[in-house]
């Protein structure tokens, strides 16, 4: 079969390998359709999650070469003897992976969030993913689509989950004002599952003009440009005066989190969905007071792939537009990750398709 | 009457007013005892909460001279005409008092977080407060000590009651474990809130040796020196290898906070009591990769007040060994200020007793 390995930086390669077996406990999948992001672009110039050679990963146990892709779908091709029943599935189930690696046993996975569990890994990074024909993976791990769900929706279950785990972390309630800084990939994700949740004023902060435009093609209510605009005012007269209870930031720059923690209401919430690389001047009194609090946010749980779903099958999701371009699997760097780097606010999500040739 | 009023940075003086009268809406006072704490300290060497010449302070409507005393229990002396039955006060009952300002129609004020007014202010900082004969404040702000609650325990309601705040904002349960950075006053009074709550495993980590001794005396179950303990891998060992779900940070130094930070389990919580002077280097990555939140607290709601009273009179908190000196009116700056900067581990509360002479 053909797959797409990670061997090093910069050094990706489109391969023949041997079609894996599915295992007595496993199911085996044909992917579909996987999407790229922010964190494969990373990963192609500097190895972080991939592991090294000697220092395979605790659950997967494989190092590079590893096939990239963990936002994925595909179709349910073999089912394992000792899959039970109870799983529900069968073979030509259309179905979205869950590619978190975890362990089941440490204290977060017991309380459902395996999310943070203490040896977590990915599909796609830390083990093989789905830039290839055949997959196999748990059970657990395959959720199915409903008939009206394209396979191409599907591979965005993966980043519209991350969006989806942040909203409903942040306890946001039907009519509650917003901020969403950072119009990227997932802040167009957060965007969508607020108007899902039926929350109120979105007011959404950019400042790349293309990326302004999808914010509001996605649902935002108000976009504001930080460079032309003072987003702690503004926002507060959006509110009756006292700034929205909630800020998602999905930029992660000092100046989004500076905005966030200022304009949100006394006592509001700033979850940090943004991924950091170093440190940054930061005063804990902005915290202190007036009682806010900065939460972490990270993937998702089992439930959120779940409640993506449903949103998609009854349209509260429509995250179509999210898909950008289609290439086929031997052109990922040239069409997916230079287009990513050198065009990056004109796309939002670029779809490998595995049967495009 | 005499009062101790603030002039100025270093100039407190201790003068002969004309006694303030009872309005028809309030209740009057004679303090009894109040406590000194770390704020009035910082106030005698840099005026910032008090209101200067021409910006008068917009709930007192005071500016310096004003009288100091924010922590103070008292006996009502004269209650005004149009002072309410329901108020349930009589002259001779003993009270606590409930020192912020607050305006009532902000929007937390609307919720009950009086603490987080977008106005807010201090009896004793924002305008005139306990370290005088007599007193005049709203119906509102007196709590009544049950008859096994000394004058001098009334004192320490308000301390109590910051520590009360913060540790029933942090969720914590029955049973669960904690981390207490810093056993100051603060510090000490989280202690024996967290076991007035039943909470499980205190961790107290303090680099002053006396200070560690106080730790153990109110209640921690573990004292560490952070100085010479591993206490990210201490914390762990004493909570089944997972770290304690909630800090409380009563210290507020970059160390306190990074330990903090990497010592609570996944998705645990760290309470910032504390207050900064600036910024610190911070990676909010510290947060997002284990879904950690980080919430400011503040102060008190008047609920707090209640809490600690009840907890008071029926012996759950027995925080009497806090006081370690009384002092008269007239040595507030020899005895009490300076006695906090050159003797700083020695003392915990010092108390200025108003009918010392
Ligand atoms: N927590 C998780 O589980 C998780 C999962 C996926 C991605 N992420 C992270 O989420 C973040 C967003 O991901 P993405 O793929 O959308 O990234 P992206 O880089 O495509 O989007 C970031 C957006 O922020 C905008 N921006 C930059 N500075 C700004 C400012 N000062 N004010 C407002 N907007 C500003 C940029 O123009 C860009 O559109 C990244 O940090 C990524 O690593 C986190
Ligand atoms: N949020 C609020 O409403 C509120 C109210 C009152 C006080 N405060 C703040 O709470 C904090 C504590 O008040 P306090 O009166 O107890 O102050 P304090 O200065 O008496 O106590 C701080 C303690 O922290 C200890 N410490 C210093 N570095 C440490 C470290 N690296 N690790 C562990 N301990 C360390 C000190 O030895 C000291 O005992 C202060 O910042 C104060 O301003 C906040
Ligand atoms: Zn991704
Ligand atoms: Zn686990
Ligand atoms: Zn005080
Ligand atoms: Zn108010």
């Amino acid at each position: 079969m053909r797959a797409l390995r990670y061997h090093g930086p910069k050094d990706l390669r489109l391969e023949l390998l041997p079609e894996p077996k599915c295992g007595p406990t496993q199911v085996k999948i044909q992917p579909a359709f996987v999407g790229i992001c922010g964190t494969d672009l990373h990963e192609y110039h500097s190895q972080t999650f991939i592991p090294k050679h000697g220092e395979p990963h605790e659950l997967s146990n494989e190092t590079a070469p590893v096939t990239l892709g963990h936002e994925l779908s595909g179709t349910i091709i073999e089912i394992g003897s000792e899959v039970p029943n109870s799983a529900d599935l069968k073979v030509g189930d259309r179905v979205a992976v869950f590619p978190l690696l975890y362990c089941r046993t440490c204290l977060p996975c017991k309380d459902g969030y395996l999310n943070c569990c203490v040896k977590k890994g990915f599909i796609g990074l830390s083990g093989s993913g789905g830039l290839g024909d055949f997959l196999c993976v748990q059970p657990e791990a395959v959720f199915k689509l409903a008939d009206n769900i394209s396979l191409e929706l599907g591979a965005l279950v993966e980043p519209l989950a991350v969006a989806w785990h942040a909203v409903s972390e942040s306890g946001i309630k039907a009519g509650q004002a917003s901020l969403v800084f950072g119009t990227g990939p997932i802040g167009l994700a957060v965007i969508q599952c607020l108007r899902a949740m039926n929350a109120g004023e979105i007011i959404a902060v950019e400042i790349a003009a293309r990326r302004q435009e999808f914010a509001k093609k996605f649902g935002a209510t108000h976009v504001l440009d930080p460079k032309h605009t003072d987003v702690i005012k503004t926002a507060r007269e959006l509110t009756g005066g006292w700034g929205p209870p909630i800020a998602f930031d999905c930029a992660g720059v000092p100046a989004s989190l500076e905005s966030a923690i200022h304009a949100v209401s006394p006592r509001g919430v700033i979850m940090c969905v943004a991924l950091w690389e170093k440190s940054i001047p930061f005063n804990p009194n902005d915290l202190v007071l007036y009682e806010k609090k900065y939460v972490g946010c990270l993937t998702y749980q089992l439930s959120d792939f779940g409640s993506v779903i449903d949103a998609l099958r009854d349209g509260r999701l429509r995250p179509e537009p999210m898909i950008t371009r289609k290439i086929p699997l031997n052109r990922v760097v040239e069409d997916g990750f230079d287009a990513l780097i050198n065009e990056k606010d004109k796309h939002i999500k670029i779809m490998v398709d595995l049967s495009a040739l």
